[in-house]
């Protein structure tokens, strides 16, 4: 069965400093080519029935997002698609 | 320049407890077919010149995920590429 993904993210405007802290971290773990790191939210919704994109957006906006900092988006992710290697 | 997304889950014998929080508010919004919540982190790695799935990978291992109880995965997307519906 399908699930519905939620990517929550600040704004880009918004500063991230969760994102910062890794970011300025990675010098001493030898890491020099990184220019931003920025820290969200996955939700991963999985319905009884066949999933609901619209109903999936109602969730995001009332329960998962500040529309006021953040930006979400919504997509389909079959259940075994890990969608990139896992590790 | 496209970035490097790390999601990082919690295992799935794991007990997510933000998630459960999420799933037992939406009967209360009138949402009762969503069988399962669950939260985990999205991270944004954006690299000053190519991206590095491998340097990628390190960063997650040792700084992004805890290994005992998380599984992450990494993967390639283009800047412009929300990946869905952006809200």
């Amino acid at each position: 069965m399908p699930r519905v993904v939620v990517d929550v993210m600040l704004k880009p405007e918004i500063l991230d400093p969760q994102g910062q802290a890794v970011a300025n971290a990675l010098p001493r773990l030898g890491v020099n080519d990184v220019s931003s790191v920025r820290i969200g939210r996955r939700v991963e919704i999985e319905f009884s029935g066949e999933p609901d994109l619209d109903r999936a957006r109602e969730i995001a906006d009332k329960l998962l997002a500040n529309p006021v900092i953040e930006d979400f988006s919504i997509r389909l992710v079959e259940a075994d698609d890990t969608e990139g290697a896992r590790s």
